[in-house]
């Protein structure tokens, strides 16, 4: 990287930058909810180059179940609707950010929204055994007539699709030369859409892929500087929800894999985040960041979250 | 423009490059559809800079569908199934033009699929007067319960949005960029998601744009240098479906401006696209061209479809 080129600030959204808990998520509490972290970003441009990714939970389970209760229109594969939600939350981002840019004259500055699709294994162990659960919630009855896997969780049954692991972005030479040209990119919605790779040609598969440990693959290979994975809490506890609870403020990657291997971190919520935010961390040499929506600047200064290193 | 450059080639692929007459519109039509422009355009990315837009019309009807089938989920405004249709036919076009380019041997070639919003005027009279009908066909009983307005059509009744004429695609700035360096660019999926300039901010509108006006207004902003619209029929014909049918391989802007005054070609399909053809053909002074989707190439060369300018 030549000297005077400024950093490169991957920000991961977490589901809750758009629709927080409690909310029924229409479209006007989704764009207030995005101003408190957009507006941060805007900010943060003057100083860094800016690569934004974000989660689809609610929304792809939306589509789901908007697609379940109708029997007139063909029903499509998870990519495709995953593919949905990056034209959707992608706009919402991206008309957010340009509000935000405007508001602070910040008005030269390149801002795309891209569609990614991420390559995983086909021999992938999780296609065997598909863990993770999405969409809505059915009674065991309901559950028994469904066309696909479903599993019980605390809630109820919930479908249950498989989760492969990321191995590379299909996009990462584009947003690379997009970077180098101080573009502000957002991309990677909902993990990227899932393909494999038949001979010459990608082939979606009906899979999710984890937001955190794609954008972490996506920050090694565009070469970032900072991994910001932006969530609903403050940074990494140990011991958390308890009166034991301990706030971590750093943590070595060392650490960080002796908590992970000892169970501390549960493995649908921060575990995915902290394993994401170690392995950056380890392959770079760089630093990551775990903070809540609400602390991006002050976290990407040193003042809020835990920062791994 | 540099003369060692390639010129600069617009394709605006009509709906039925994804869902054919009669067709259901599974995921794997659609993927195959798209093998016969999408193969042709591979190819000319040899000889041409590349943008593709692309209508969705039958693709937004059943996300309409759909939403209107499940009380479950909030309903979201038109613009957010306008991007929701980019994210799902970006996808699909940039994958399948992935493998085609790949089976080439086409390797270093970046390929990006944009959201796009494209900014219209809130004092354009189509405010006032929604006329496009989208969606499913309803009974007289059904249309009267529907919380908008409805239009009698020659199938039954149908709901009818607004339909603004596009001002500016707000992503202009970065396609000219994107072209620049040689990027094939897909862009303004369904006309582009419509907003409008509030102060400085941009605001969603429940609308849809035409999509070859938006592709004629993105054509003169960006620069192109031919402007092509593929579509169902081979190109324009007077007295189109009658006995006295007559094919037209060349019309100049002034030719095609008093026929459409005269009222041969109807509002709803041929009629815009020969208004774009025109506008684009006139402000530029560059060769527009109307073609099948199977005839694309021969149509670039200048044998097959009609040809404007």
């Amino acid at each position: 990287m030549a000297p005077d080129k400024k950093e490169v600030l991957l920000v991961a959204l977490g589901g809750n930058a758009l629709i927080q808990k409690g909310q029924e998520g229409t479209v006007e509490q989704q764009f207030e909810n995005l101003a408190v972290p957009v507006g941060q970003i805007a900010r943060l441009s003057r100083r860094y180059r800016i690569i934004i990714t974000h989660g689809n939970g609610p929304q792809v389970g939306n589509l789901l179940l908007q697609q379940e209760s109708c029997e007139l229109v063909p029903r499509l594969p998870l990519e495709i609707l995953v593919a949905q939600t990056q034209g959707q939350i992608g706009y919402m981002i991206e008309s957010s950010l340009d509000s935000q840019l405007m508001e602070l004259g910040i008005l030269a500055k390149p801002l795309v929204s891209l569609i990614s699709y991420v390559v995983v294994d086909e021999n992938d162990p999780s296609f065997a055994n598909p863990t993770k659960p999405i969409g809505p919630v059915y009674s065991e009855e309901e559950a028994a007539r469904l066309p696909y896997p479903t599993l019980k969780t605390p809630k109820g049954f919930r479908r249950v699709v498989v989760s492969p692991r990321p191995v590379t972005i299909v996009e990462k030479r584009e947003i690379r030369k997009l970077i180098e040209k101080d573009f502000i990119v957002i991309c990677c919605g909902g993990g990227g859409i899932p393909v494999i790779r038949e001979g010459r040609s990608f082939c979606g598969v009906d899979a999710v892929i984890d937001k955190d440990l794609a954008s972490a693959r996506l920050a090694e290979e565009v070469g970032v500087d900072i991994f910001l994975i932006a969530t609903d809490v403050k940074g990494v506890a140990l011991h958390y929800g308890t009166p034991q609870e301990v706030f971590l403020e750093k943590l070595s990657a060392a650490e960080a894999r002796r908590h992970l291997e000892a169970g501390h971190f549960p493995a649908g919520s921060m575990g995915p985040k902290i394993e994401a935010a170690v392995q950056f961390a380890e392959a770079r040499h760089r630093r990551s960041i775990i903070c809540s929506i609400a602390e991006i600047a002050a976290a990407v200064d040193g003042r809020a979250g835990t920062q791994f290193g």
